[in-house]
């Protein structure tokens, strides 16, 4: 239907430029790992786990075009400092490239045997998450965390296709996840390739829809899991889990273990990334603010554990995720 | 230093067009109701208190103009559902023409005395919500309710107007206010006119900084403030005062009585505006939907009096608002 990455035997990384969805769809090629960090940078791929992947597959593409592997690794896991699976990724594969005394077939054999660990991952929480979804749910998400974000049908949207294809769904409600829009741009375009039943809502408004009964369930994704079970996801998550927590409305975070960071202790310890307040002062590439306003612009905000009713992993459902079951799916 | 509204002998009522700010400040000269009234509806003036004045000088036109006055009056109270001060500007206005016989000097001295009464209650609005704010206070607003939306200093914005002026507002938070950026465009605006520190957020971002301990007060203003205390204002605002209420942060809604509405029983009688999805899904012409998703697109939602810590009017600050509380208001 749509691929969001694929490695290309000339080499390359070959993604689906995220930056020019829904408009338009476009392949961006990355021949070589400079690129590839660019368009991580830039946002044109994204997603904690999809990132992982890209990452993966960087290291490989640094074996392939003859680069200095160490430092294109180093530049691979620091393209974007919030997500652990970016480096995990990196460092997977590069341990795969040391193991092999430098062999590209062995490099390029770990990256896709990660891809296809992800992709099953994401069907495996598709099947586990499918369990907590009511016939006739109504559903809210935020952010995107479809194929585009994940590897497989994705984390929270893998939950939500499955319910549509089970028949389960009513109606999925897409929060639009300002500033970049990744609900309005990519989770909507996703809903409409698959024929799911949508509509797109400013992310404050989130708060009244619930408040009017008309939301039963909340799916999110995560960018990275703390080891007592604080969820680092896209600004507004934490928003959506007090309103949720205050309606009394399940607020479900479904997300592979690789985004599970046991070196994290806590919540308070995540790096949060700061992007640029330019992505606050425009919209949709215009300015809207005064050229004097400065903006705070925050990638991702913590929610506690206490908030969250559910976990779905690969492993299955963590109902109340608390340090003691992280660590049992960390451990694993 | 800037003027939202006013009336000129030409005869017209002039704007300050808001749907031109920040970018370019130009008055927009309405020569005649109908094009009030279309003003009115694409937002080039708004905020329920300025409603109401222009509703009353718009009756004036009418008068001047020639116009059939019964049918004028209707269209203006009727151009936008939500606002009370609107039907109420318009009806005052049009009682002193039938009073006057149809003098079209009683008229006008009508409209007058209602913009300057609107001009008095912003600026006792902004002292009475003075005696809430602590030095050092760092507050966080919503939408716009500065002399762009409300006479005089404003409401909310007035408030922080004023703590700026008494040295005692640390930093002004602006919510962005999606989907028309009231906030990143006209609230931002008028901080910058007035020299006031602040930084413009994603609504979203709004909670995590308020967990972060950065906010120390929310004011905000209504639209409407039904008898039970229930205020329906800018989509976003029940948002804030649930998570507010969670954090233990006071919520303070600044508003005229003229925008309590003793008609109107409970919060979930209040008709909520339901706008154009295009607003969702475009922004300056621009898509960023794909093209077949829909969109829902409520402009105000309604808090409940339990989470408002308190009402601040012309007449002083009602702590814990409540029927009772709002009928000795109404009534006075």
């Amino acid at each position: 239907m749509y691929r969001a990455l694929y490695w290309s035997d000339e080499p390359a990384v070959v993604l689906l430029d995220q930056t020019r969805l829904p408009g338009e769809t476009v392949e961006l090629t990355c021949p070589d790992v400079p690129s590839l960090v660019e368009a991580m940078q830039r946002l044109a791929v994204r997603g904690a786990p999809l990132l992982g992947i890209a990452g993966g597959y960087g290291v490989a593409l640094a074996v392939a075009t003859g680069a200095d592997v160490e430092s294109a690794a180093y530049d691979l896991a620091h393209a974007r400092p919030t997500a652990v699976n970016l480096t995990g990724g990196v460092v997977r594969v590069f341990a795969a490239y040391v193991d092999s005394g430098g062999d590209p077939a062995a490099v390029l054999a770990a990256a896709h045997a990660l891809a296809a660990e992800e992709e099953a991952a994401g069907a495996a929480m598709s099947e586990h998450g499918l369990t907590l979804v009511e016939p006739g749910a109504r559903i809210l998400t935020h952010c995107n965390t479809g194929a585009l974000a994940v590897g497989g049908p994705g984390s929270a949207f893998g939950v939500v296709l499955a319910a549509h294809q089970a028949g389960r769904l009513a109606h999925l409600w897409v929060d639009e996840t300002r500033p970049l829009l990744q609900g309005a741009r990519l989770t909507a375009w996703e809903a409409v390739q698959h024929g799911i039943p949508h509509s797109v809502l400013v992310d404050s408004a989130a708060a009244s829809l619930m408040a009017a009964g008309e939301v039963d369930l909340v799916l999110v994704g995560a960018d990275r899991i703390a080891a007592d079970g604080a969820v680092a996801n896209k600004i507004g998550t934490y928003s959506l889990a007090v309103i949720a927590t205050y309606l009394g409305i399940p607020f479900v975070v479904v997300a592979p273990t690789s985004t599970i960071d046991p070196n994290t202790a806590h919540g308070a310890a995540m790096t949060v990334e700061q992007r640029d307040a330019e992505e606050v002062a425009t919209f949709a590439g215009q300015r809207v603010t005064p050229p004097e306003s400065p903006a705070w612009n925050p990638a991702f905000d913590v929610t506690p554990a206490g908030l969250i009713t559910a976990l779905v992993t690969e492993r299955g459902v963590l109902q109340q995720p608390d340090r003691a079951g992280i660590a049992g799916l960390a451990t694993r």
